[in-house]
């Protein structure tokens, strides 16, 4: 077991034979009943993996999650449905939980049936408890077209945290579905840990966009096992954003095709809702992203993605202050050494605007958005992959 | 003078030095006043182009709009106000127009000023009446990054109707911005032109999407002279509709980087806003668009488009039908004869999908939105384009 691994949970990784070679079947599980709280996507082809997970943490109480890797178990009607159920039920028995403590998570092809028999051998061959904790080798067993596994740990008092995720496009059905899981040891009462995770995933899954798509599989979910007992909450909550932050700059740097890290923050906004908006405007402008990666100091093509906002009537331009780093860009037009600032800023791996909206003088509510640059790249990879 | 142009209407085309060495100033005028109707971007960035021709056209009449291209005045503060209120006056004063009777439109460079002293001897050197009706000529002096004119010409009884248009990304700030405009003789009266032209905006111009971006002087505006007398008004419609969506889908084939027309027809919704909130997502999604592009069957991503209709909460997937041209794919998983003719149909330059979403049994509710396929050459052309 990993010195820094959280006490109490056990790791499955193998390979049931859903994919050609690599590991595909992984099952983290809690050896106490855990405190958990998890997020789907709001899809509304979600498949039944993210159905019955969902039932599963409704009483933000789970021994654990079954993930399986290369196929999604989505658009396949109520035999998919069953199937999910089927699993399930046998990876709940086979770490003497009831089922319904117990979330699936699916990520892989569309519209094909789970290989039944394979999965059924396969937990048919699992020993309970699980021999180790093996984070590293989960995170990647649950990889698709992942470069490089992702994983963070972190500490908080006598607490270990642990996050491992996949994910690659934001959120391709096929492959790239985002897939990520948080265990820790800290005692964290179920509202509170709930509460604490959805403001986190707020802050850092919810605020990072690859291709503005978004998969039928997405789950982030968290398990507490409380072996380490109780801890500071404040520390708590920031140990386990920065764990998050780290994950989803891992994902964005490693976004189909990706050559660099885009960070857009904006300030000055009415309220937090609008700097997301403005944010995710800026961040998922297909002319910004392809800017950032040619490094083409095009600072109008911000204004312009400001400018979507069409509804957010206090936006007023002579308000608006754009820079590239620390370079100001607008108002007034840069000249050519602010230009070359500008560009030599976006050759960096990591570039990052900032939009202050100017809507209230005093205003605190701001928010940062993360993604990648867009590249040809992506589209070679998306245009020639086949299914 | 064009033997099909509309009566009525003068054309000018001219170089006034923005651009080095190409037509870069046009003039479109009625002799008589003119019933008018326009619609702009509802960009938060909108240039003073936009601010003053949407109050020009208030009142439903005009005489006419000046074009220039090669600079979108845009981000220019107030002395860009007062140049774009100057030019406009100067060219008013040039056609005997009072100045809230002219419409203005600049497409190209952001953040910098209109090269006045050039504009002002240009403009005087006007001379009314301009000796011809040139719309091909003005067609291609209105150009920017376009690869070619787009015109299109109509009949409807003994009216003519006329439509030039320009504009290669939706919509690129410095380079790509929409601007089309119509020009016919058909007497139409004030409220039922502006009703027509925003009927037929909405099921066309308003149903194209090149990269979801959105510019900042986006405008499109219809002018009639009435010389030709009263017409069918149905059958005008159609016509006028007719002619917008050649030139939209003139537009989305010329789509940066494009090397294939996208459709993607959404029916059986609760309500046409429902329909084009789903033919959008579609149309707009980088999967689906890679995918067209590669002439790859990944059916999965269309459903996966749909499904970020997160608040249609009565899209659900049991009731939804998916066919790529005449070939359905869901429900059910297509097989390789199915997945063959998917391909083979994807490899024409006109892809057609439809989405029927069987929320309610009779619903006509339906709409259709045009895009493009997403290419490296998108990226090419955006991320090497220099400030």
């Amino acid at each position: 077991m990993h010195a820094s691994s959280p006490q109490g949970f056990l790791v499955h990784h193998g390979r049931a034979g859903i994919k050609e070679t690599s590991p595909d079947f992984t099952v983290i599980a809690s050896e106490v009943p855990a405190v958990a709280s998890a997020v789907f996507t709001r899809s509304r082809f979600a498949g039944p993996s993210v159905l019955l997970s969902r039932e599963a943490v409704a009483d933000r109480s789970a021994r654990g999650v079954v993930v399986l890797s290369g196929n999604a178990n989505v658009a396949t009607g109520a035999e998919g449905r069953r199937d999910a159920e089927e699993i399930r039920r046998r990876v709940a028995e086979a770490i003497g939980a009831d089922e319904n403590d117990v979330l699936i998570a699916s990520t892989g092809l569309i519209g094909h049936r789970y290989p039944m028999p394979l999965l059924r051998a396969h937990v048919a061959s699992l020993r309970w408890p699980f021999p180790g904790a093996d984070f590293d080798a989960a995170a990647t067993a649950i990889m698709t077209t992942d470069t490089h596994p992702k994983i963070r740990r972190a500490r908080c008092g006598d607490a270990r945290l642990v996050g491992i995720a996949k994910g690659v496009g934001m959120m391709e059905p096929d492959m790239a579905t985002l897939l990520t899981f948080f265990c820790t040891d800290a005692a964290v009462g179920p509202v509170v840990l709930d509460d604490v995770f959805r403001r986190v995933m707020d802050r850092t899954f919810n605020a990072l966009s690859i291709d503005t798509d978004t998969s039928t599989s997405d789950t982030a979910a968290v398990f507490a096992s409380g072996l380490a007992g109780h801890v500071d909450l404040v520390e708590f909550e920031r140990a386990l954003g920065a764990l998050a932050l780290d994950l989803v700059k891992d994902i964005a740097r490693d976004g189909e095709g990706a050559t660099k890290l885009l960070e857009v923050r904006v300030t000055g906004a009415r309220d937090v809702a609008q700097a997301k908006r403005v944010a995710k405007a800026v961040v998922n402008s297909p002319l910004v992203k392809t800017a950032v990666h040619g490094a083409d100091p095009n600072w109008g093509r911000v204004a312009m993605a400001v400018g979507k906002c069409q509804d957010d009537l206090d936006i007023v331009p002579e308000r608006v202050t754009i820079s590239f780093g620390a370079q100001e860009v607008y108002p007034g037009t840069p000249g050519p050494k602010e230009l070359e600032r500008v560009a030599e800023h976006l050759k960096n791996a990591e570039v990052a605007l900032q939009v202050d909206l100017g809507v209230r003088p005093y205003s605190t509510a701001e928010f940062t958005a993360y993604g990648c640059d867009l590249t040809e790249g992506y589209v070679r990879l998306n245009a020639d992959y086949s299914t």
